[in-house]
């Protein structure tokens, strides 16, 4: 697990160095909305989602600085999720990574527009010919990630989320329907994008979807035991707002030693499902551990 | 200019018809997010922008089968920076095209939402292998379109934009630069988008970014004169808002009359710029002279 760890560090500064040179400061006047979106995009997250790329991509051997690009398109989608998603007509959170929300740190409408820019800038990174692969794999790339980052995936994901704090007993398949859909399809990106970039088997691409659902899965119910268990430190960001609000959650649904036996089990899931792949995959292996044993 | 008025007209219903089949409202509960996108991108606006995708297409004798695919992507980025600009934290608009705003209609949250979604289906609907352009053109568009709604476009634009409600004493050529991020950067790429479908000659894709860069203007400068002179009933929104704003506009930086000749001069020059083209461009020369005279 140190070895993951250490691995999992280097990609998130391998990513912050990169987005320091994919969106450099103007001189001009706007140059206010690139600097919030450096300052969300290079906050320090855990960037687990470049790491899921860059080991999906080395399964196939694909060289990492090519599969950088599309890693760091896809951090790029994140953040401008989690800006909007703090904004205050969605979550109206103030912290976030140990710092200030962006619409904290400048204001609302700057933090809409950092969103916006983040989201455009993504299509435009994996579109552009400095990331070198064919244009059909560019195009499979960006249509796989328009899917996963839309309606029917994460943006719908937070439309059922926001649609939940009004409604009563909420089923524990709908939760996991709505989780699937806003952490699931961004994972599911992540970890298959490494076949794409290698045109690899259909056999390949269905274990690398299995394997992104289960720790996918196990990810939310994770962070639902640490929004109980955890503390606002480490976090770095509020904590028992899902308990505050009488949301369900997998907690409420399952019980706390229930959820804990549930994402142990899908941890394993995962790991079976890279049964295929040889010792190349034993990060996505120890990631499938870590992701449930972490405590922030 | 009666047959041109009925063209528009002709492509805002194919617009229309084209969303409604790629945005089919899902039987589940989020969609709500997709009934706030469709609302907002079907509501009946101009469509110029979809219009300019098809002429400049046609040009170069490409189908406007393929080329509306395009348009629609365009008219869905258009729209989520219509819905994102409406918001309280950002312009703070009631009404928009004769309707509530989306914000107004649906809420706050929903309404960022749904703009994120027309975003990012914008770019899947290029992506798509329904797109049936190579795969090396469709990642020209995406790239063009990335960059022209990007921070250094429209987005940038924008910012300038809010910032400039606060900063007294804006230069011409500050709010000319404002105007071209703003509005400028997604007309030309509507007007060029034909020639990048075509491969055409880089003189050709010069003279395109040279009609779109004077129409541009002269359409925002008409905007500020109908803000003026208009009435809210037909323009479908709120007017006098920059005035009352005490805002840098057009007409406080030049005054009306020379606002009209500038705008009137610049629809000829745009006019020129179509010299090495022969009858097929004669829609996109009865438009530069559309958008001066325009009472809405």
């Amino acid at each position: 697990m140190t070895n993951l760890i250490a691995a999992i560090k280097e990609t998130a500064a391998e990513v912050r160095a990169k987005i320091d040179r994919l969106l450099p400061v103007p001189e001009t006047v706007e140059k206010r909305v690139v600097e919030a979106m450096r300052y969300s995009s290079m906050a320090g997250g855990k960037a687990l989602r470049p790491f899921m790329v860059l080991q999906s991509a080395s399964l196939f051997g694909i060289d990492k600085a090519r599969a950088l690009r599309v890693a760091v398109a896809l951090e790029m989608v994140h953040c401008y999720s989690l800006i909007h998603d703090d904004l205050p007509a969605m979550d109206n959170d103030d912290m976030r990574r140990g710092q200030p929300t962006c619409h904290k740190q400048y204001d609302e409408a700057t933090a809409i527009l950092a969103g916006d820019g983040l989201l455009t800038r993504a299509f435009g990174v994996i579109a552009s010919e400095h990331c070198l692969f064919e244009p059909a794999i560019r195009i499979q790339l960006i249509s796989e990630l328009s899917k996963a980052a839309g309606v029917n995936g994460m943006i719908g994901g937070q439309m059922l989320d926001i649609m939940a704090e009004t409604q009563e007993d909420m089923s524990l398949s709908e939760v996991i329907r709505l989780q699937k859909m806003k952490t699931g399809c961004l994972f599911s990106f992540a970890c298959e994008s490494g076949a794409i970039m290698a045109k690899a088997s259909y056999e390949d691409r269905q274990a690398l979807k299995s394997y992104a659902r289960d720790i996918g899965l196990a990810f939310q119910i994770t962070d639902d035991i640490l929004d109980v268990e955890g503390d606002e430190q480490s976090m770095g960001k509020a904590v028992r707002k899902d308990l505050d609000a009488h949301k369900a959650t997998f907690i409420s649904l399952l019980g706390l030693e229930k959820a804990k036996e549930q994402a142990d089990s899908l941890s394993y899931q995962a790991i079976a499902a890279l049964e295929r792949f040889d010792e190349k995959a034993d990060y996505l292996r120890d990631l499938a551990r870590y992701i449930v044993e972490r405590r922030s």
